[in-house]
């Protein structure tokens, strides 16, 4: 199924567009307010347009609306921050509570400690009331002030924790498997018929949530990436029989692979989980590179190569846990330099957890403040079962399901791919691209 | 005339595409191409699609084409930078020097100094010869290795120049006028039937050229007026009556101080060229906000409230020489503070030339060289007259007309004002819109 | 009256050396203690120690004491900040705070708002209590958490505030001006004979406090200066005619123009208070140099030459009110380039409240942690009238009296100015030097 | 063998004191010159002073000498650098050739590359012409443009290089062991009789150097590692269960680690190789912090705890080649935590070469040109077999055995070990002082 397939379907499925109704009509002192009926298109290809039939689809745009449901002096609002650290949460939470507080009023926000953990009574964390001046400056930190932690509770317990503190709009931050958590809680509230709504900003370092253009934080973490990249070659370039070896996140998706890599452009290898690598095919290319240049600077990201850890026994244990791909290749590198008797001074480089710790960046926090603006305009609208994103330089209103259904990767046909190809130079001899496979 | 009708008209009478024929087939080790009938739609909104006739106004996508006019072999590239500094000139000349030479195999580059005098004989600069050796490293660095200057040459001379050089591609990175002058740089070509492109690298640190998605450096440079906006604030807190006033870039678009101020979203008040400033009613409303918070924030575009100038005879020569307006402000809240014997401890900061001659960040690091790339593969493949941007997430042909018809401004209805407004809170009562004062 | 004369004759009259006594002996985990009879030399040449009878002057070392006056359990200790902004303010905040707190068991410590102005009734300032929860973090923001404001107050009412809260330890971060009013206090502390211990934590922008070895947060400030620098030079080397002209924070002393130059290696000309500038020597030997090199670059400390600015009337008032020289400069500069009629490309850059605002660097961060930690055990161990500094690398206990004698500034015979000349290669001619004059 | 004696011992035995003599008087602009007869104290204890019989050790201090022994515009000089990267060493690259150039007029300068293998003839490395247009910038990147390389190569085959080029001075760039190397280099020019200075700027990340105050790059990389250790802390904090382990460089020395924990104040634990570590007592202590706070920090330098390492059986084959004891302590924490049944979400970060591949920073930047001015007028002067430090803030030259003699560490018993100790409150149970051993 496509992409336009999975949306139209989704769409008709699901409670997104205002399901609670507007009951309050603002008299702001602004004029601008999103039309209800406005859209923005899912594709735009001719060829895709010329063969629907029925209006083409589309996603619901974000901001204010002049009909709203909830009633800020009334509510209650709930905020909670799931899964690993990302740069922005703290500016997402900020946004959050100043846009609620300072736009429309609202007066009672409550934080949950350490994920859904928080929600869930028998953990016995308390909450914390948030306002404009306990999140004064938190911006500037990275992590999350609310603190945070993996795994869903059981959607049940949680709406009895919403239901007794009286909490009308949860907003959940959080990854993919924290946005089926929150399509759960909004599933047991809809079973109660509760009116909460449940809104998420999704949040992931590797930038791999379909539908929502690019995550926060995103920029930021592989502009801290660049640092590494640039101290391996650095280093490489210093001594003689130099390599620079950079491992950086990215499980099933090489976008912070990719960007770090054309940001200092001086890579000439990007080896990532969408592309297979032939190792074998690699390591005479690269001893290669390093007799004739002196030098050469290798970025992987940490879920490529994976076959090679199980055909190695590194993994061999069946199920999903991902083996570090940099500490396999160094082993290689350097068994294969002193089998062919040359010199190789490597250097690795994994900067971990360092990218994704650090405060956003100007233009994330910016982004950051916008989503959660978008945010808060969805829930007072009565929106629910839906995540914020933006779609071609819009911000939109995407349902969970089609934010969860899939995963975004980078496309080895694609222009991104293409221009680390041509940035690098690397060769395709190794790198199988699936549409070469299938010839 | 809207953007549709501008675009309809100017692709007709343009030479963008493909004017000099595709000659060359590429056989490269990769297979991805694009596909010469494919397009990138100007609009995508439901209505302006349904209300036409014809296809939809639409550019042509920039990368690689498998038919290219150009032997590599044999050809000499020039490339030149011109008007006022911009961080990422540098990753521009490398990444053009770097796609030439090593993806399409292009030995002969040269740059010329000092922008459009470089290319006139009586100026007297000699050429640099660019290799990849001599652009190592310089995207650390802000500035331009070229050197630049303001003003645009005859065009005449200058295809004197092209002639005796031998260039057949000239590389034009600059502003409006640099882009008005390339035009005429590729009429003059045009007449003597010369077979040489001119394709542009649009350069503003103020984003508001239009068509282009956004202008590279611009994300490093409203990042670097965060630290001003921050120091203001810093500032402004610490002190009795502390009052920030930050002056930031911006003639005719307030881009710059608007995504400044929402960086830090401590901003109070952000004034724009676009939306005409009532100092009168801005004024008690500053000492009000002062006397309930202790400190306000100000973040101004130097080319707001330019009428307060005119009529204060600050700049009453007749002509369009902007006066700063941050200047004129500090001096009228000093003497508002004073006549009402209130406490001000005014802070004034005017970052000027920082934001624009620091290196590159990363992400637009990324983007400089992903421009650069897609400039080589439409002047390889014989496009001319045009400019490289992106819409809608692609990289696009605009032709020259089209990149310099308007100017890009900060809509006063649109999204990013209505986000600044809704994160300072500030009110309509000094801000006086366009939309209102027609009502 | 040279250095060691004034050493010794302020030994002998202040009240530095335990005049509180040393009541409550130590039990710790560690058995590190400064010994009460240890000294630090103030001059170690050969010269000094032969010609002087008895024993050379010298300071008494920082650091824990074995007998400390205090008990920590009963005491309340307060803390305020005055004057300019300077980075590490909040890390000083925080290292007294965690110091007393965590080290000392202190639990009772409550800071000041806005300067001297906290301690009066009259202005109405609540205090603040400081505990470790409420300074976490606040190292990583420029400013100071407690506000400041600038002048003394009356050192009655000051001592009354203290009286009535109970207060046993004022810790006074805060300039020479701050460090005369904590002297004040002092007296009046002596002549109600209360027991109350008074410590400075010396803070000055332009490190001219004298006796200190350097002031924290300088290099910091310097650090933050050379973006300026750069930019400027950046500016200046891209253009034709190229000028770029950084004006700095030093009043009366440049050694933040002066490291700042020396870090970036860039500068031609160095302008600073202590060595008087002959403008009319300095144009024509500037043009000379643009029309060789193309461009130069010019930092001046806001503090230099203020004798034109007085004989050119700008600043004719008597008073010493200081005018910026660096603007005065801008203006010579263009005239008389074009009087020759020669081009002049002039980037003016002020980075003015940028360099102070930012927080501390990692060094300044250690420095403050340290310093507070200093100023603890002295207060702790029964010190008053003194601030704790840093002399041939030990922390040591420096009278006030002593601390705001004399101002520390840039020697024009010593190490750091001839490391500038011989870095710009800016000749004599046009600096006047005050040994020279003489002959 | 104290201090003291090792430096009256070696001063005895070297050639530092201009050997070449002093042949040419310079006629300068300026009047400062150091006086030969000027001495820098080694130690100003007044004990030290008044048990000593005799002139007390002291070091001859750095500067410009009036009589120089090379004639500028007759010489060859040669620089190298040698070991692993440090922030800076292109700084005292660029200051040796500008301070060559414009301030004495030489103007033949090479670079040898790959450190001492450049100077032999068999590894065939061509040498670098050093002119200022060729350094400029280069200050603003990290690693060195000579590159470098491991080990010392043949005196006899270097010593045939230098007389092949008619190089007159050498400047080494390097650690301890590139140290002796220069030291076998001055005695094999001394053997010949050849008139050749040999001079060095000490380089250690490590800061383990003795009798140059600090090392240059020491700042710029400890400032680096804080990244780390703020990025550990936001983990720690942000989790139930948070561990944040960092590993610094630090194979003899802790002086990364302890000023890098004390420049955030987070750290609970820092472990160095100076003092032994009690893993068992370490354990406990960790469990009992986070179950009280939730959270805890610990930095580690990559010598420390190598008796576990070794009892360990990681590394038991008697050499000296250290194992990481981060890693160790990692498998240890978690075993420790999963045996008592508690939660603990422990991230490991080693930011391994990205502390030292940096630029320098400002105060760095400074350091190292004012080293290579130093080093420079100590060989115009004829110094030799010496390197540059500072000592009591002024600039010294230090015998060469002298600065290899010892290693610099951080003493169990000294201020910087009591700073950390207070700061990070670790109990003494599990770090067994050397000096309570001893009881």
């Amino acid at each position: 199924m496509d992409s336009a397939d999975l949306l139209v379907r989704t769409l008709g499925e699901c409670r997104i567009s205002s399901p609670l109704g507007g009951l309050v009509t603002r008299r702001g002192t602004t004029e601008h307010y999103v039309d209800e009926t406005d859209r923005v298109l899912l594709d735009d290809t001719l060829a895709l347009l010329a063969g629907r039939t029925g209006e083409p689809p589309s996603f619901e745009p974000g901001g204010p609306r002049r009909q709203i449901f909830f009633d800020p002096s009334k509510i209650r609002v709930g905020i909670v921050t799931c899964g690993g650290l990302c740069p922005g949460l703290n500016d997402v939470i900020r946004g959050l509570v100043l846009e609620l507080n300072s736009h429309y009023g609202v007066r009672r926000i409550v934080g949950f400690r350490n994920g859904y953990r928080g929600l869930v009574a028998r953990h016995g964390h308390d909450v914390v009331e948030l306002t404009p001046f306990v999140v004064d400056h938190i911006n500037e930190h990275g992590g999350t002030i609310l603190g945070t932690s993996r795994g869903n509770q059981d959607p049940a317990e949680i709406v009895d924790c919403l239901d007794q503190l009286g909490v009308n709009i949860l907003f959940v931050i959080g990854g993919d498997g924290s946005m089926r958590g929150a399509q759960r809680i909004a599933e047991e509230v809809s079973l109660r018929d509760r009116r909460i709504a449940v809104v998420g900003v999704p949040k992931t370092i590797d930038n791999d949530i379909p539908f929502i253009g690019h995550s926060f934080g995103f920029q930021t973490a592989f502009g801290k990436a660049t640092e590494s990249i640039r101290a391996a070659h650095t280093e490489a370039t210093a001594q003689p029989g130099g390599i620079g070896l950079v491992q950086l996140m990215g499980r099933h998706s090489g976008f912070i692979a990719c960007y770090a890599a054309l940001a200092n452009n001086d890579a000439d290898y990007v080896l990532i989980p969408e592309v297979p690598a032939d190792v074998e095919a690699f390591l005479p290319h690269l001893r290669r590179r390093v007799r004739e240049r002196g030098h050469a600077l290798v970025v992987v990201a940490e879920g490529a190569g994976q076959d090679y850890l199980a055909a190695d026994g590194t993994d061999a244990s069946g199920n999903k846990r991902l083996g570090d791909f940099g500490v396999y290749l160094r082993r290689r590198i350097l068994d294969d330099f002193a089998a062919a008797g040359e010199e190789a001074n490597l250097k690795y480089i994994d900067p971990s957890y360092v990218i994704r710790s650090v405060p956003a960046n100007p233009y994330d926090s910016v982004y950051c403040l916008r989503l959660a603006q978008a945010a808060v305009h969805a829930a007072m609208a009565g929106r629910t079962e839906m995540v914020v994103g933006t779609w071609r330089n819009r911000f939109v209103h995407v349902p969970i399901p089609l934010a969860v259904a899939t995963r975004n990767q980078v496309d080895p046909n694609g222009d991104l791919w293409m221009s680390v190809l041509e940035a690098t130079g690397q060769p395709a001899e190794f790198t199988e691209l699936p549409h070469r496979a299938a010839a």
